[in-house]
């Protein structure tokens, strides 16, 4: 049986290119947000969600990382990195020396900054919802119009390519998590994402608890703090640490981490596709 | 003599309230973007900038970590925390129940997210650049449409406001930064901004580093990671910690993590407004 995937859409996005890659034999179930992807898993009506986390221009996605701390109940079972290279394009008969507006996301005008003041130093840039949504509304447009999106989203939509590669910065990357009910076996390469806080106001506290891993040998990946809801000055941190959740020194470091914290979820283990030490 | 504050415009925007709130006497310079907001000041064009580096909800504001990175040579030299109330404004005969489009910056649209679904759930949701921008799109929008945006903008554009504080979580701030030629002199309730990386990939290297404040029970404040534009899984590391870089025990603290990073960066010590211990 197919598996079914939900992801950020609309069609035409990384987000659904990252699907295809996953598995590219899946059905794929479009969501508007990706609170709607979790909940399409959650609700039975795909098995996996594919969700964007981390940009290498970017940063972190907010509102993936924030499902992960306060709504789901799902887990994390793989990561996948694409690169993400940005074409511009625009309808058939357009002269790139006629366009006067661009659209796309606000990340993606950003990440291609340098390329519009250099080739379209007059032309308007207009923020788009998602990169997809950028074509569609360049090709509705009544003025001499682009938009920038992946080449998915150029296919899709039947749009004329004026140039591709045109990000800025060639190293453009972005993580994304697959979650569903359970997370993934141990394979011997394995990731383990969690988040904690801490009730407790005493400096130095984070070191300590970040302690439990380095006293064990057990390498730090990343490491992300997102301010709690209850307003700035609290913390919730996010970390990636080698190891599986079932390997033996991973259990004993996360039982001395529950002892400092006041929060502890374990988000996940899978299989690693980039790592670092910290 | 005035001063010339330079900030991330349009006006109406919540960098330009932060602007006001810092000096109400200042000559503001809008500027449409954040790097040209700080190169006004390195040119002399404006003496300070107000930058927003982070949200309660939305977390950092990456192009303004990335510019106190990568591109600045100027100082942080204060901080201003502002609450942010989000106000739903239209044309002054319009009815709500006719509104069609909602225009706003994606964030706001986001922290707004459950009221527009109870009480706009057939809108359409449309991003602008700012939310000033999204008054003036919903004044020349020729379907019924609104905007979300602060009450300063509402004013500004002689908008009509149709309900007020309609962000889902209202301990929702933002905090901006002041850059200048200079930092601030020691005031006893002092914090400071630094950055650095390391070279090595040796396990621990972050603990050992944040240890160097632990270590001389100076507390940290917050810490967040930033991919490198090397790619995912290289990262510099942003700290705010307690005191000022002239105290002694900080002056150590910051000769001994020089020992440990491959780069260091102190981006300015200045009077604290918020403060936590991690």
């Amino acid at each position: 049986m197919k598996m079914r995937l939900s992801y950020l859409g609309p069609e035409g996005t990384y987000t659904e290119e990252a699907a295809t890659k996953y598995d590219p034999c899946a059905d794929l179930v479009s969501c508007s947000t990706i609170t709607a992807a979790a909940t399409a898993v959650v609700a039975g009506e795909a098995d996996e969600a594919v969700l964007p986390i981390e940009n290498s221009l970017g940063g972190a996605v907010a509102e993936t990382l924030d499902l992960l701390i306060h709504q789901s109940e799902l887990q994390i079972r793989s990561e996948i990195v694409l690169p993400i290279h940005h074409s511009i394009m625009a309808k058939h008969d357009t002269n790139p020396e006629d366009v006067t507006v661009v659209y796309s996301h606000p990340q993606s005008l950003a990440q291609c900054r340098g390329y519009l003041e250099r080739n379209y130093p007059n032309a308007r840039l207009v923020a788009s919802l998602s990169n997809s949504a950028a074509v569609g509304e360049m090709q509705s447009s009544e003025e001499t119009a682009a938009a920038i999106a992946g080449r998915r989203a150029a296919a899709l939509y039947e749009a004329h390519t004026l140039d591709q590669d045109i990000e800025d910065n060639h190293s453009n990357a972005t993580r994304f998590v697959v979650m569903g009910h359970t997370d993934h076996k141990p394979t011997g390469t394995d990731k383990t994402s969690l988040c904690f806080d801490f009730d407790s106001d005493a400096p130095g506290i984070l070191v300590v608890a970040l302690g439990e891993f380095s006293n064990r040998n057990i390498n730090l990946n990343k490491i992300e703090s997102r301010p709690t809801r209850m307003g700035l000055g609290r913390y919730i941190f996010l970390v990636d640490i080698d190891g599986h959740r079932q390997d033996a020194k991973v259990v004993e470091a996360l039982d001395a981490l529950r002892k400092h914290a006041s929060m502890l979820k374990v988000l996940g283990s899978y299989p690693r596709e980039v790592s670092s030490s910290i």
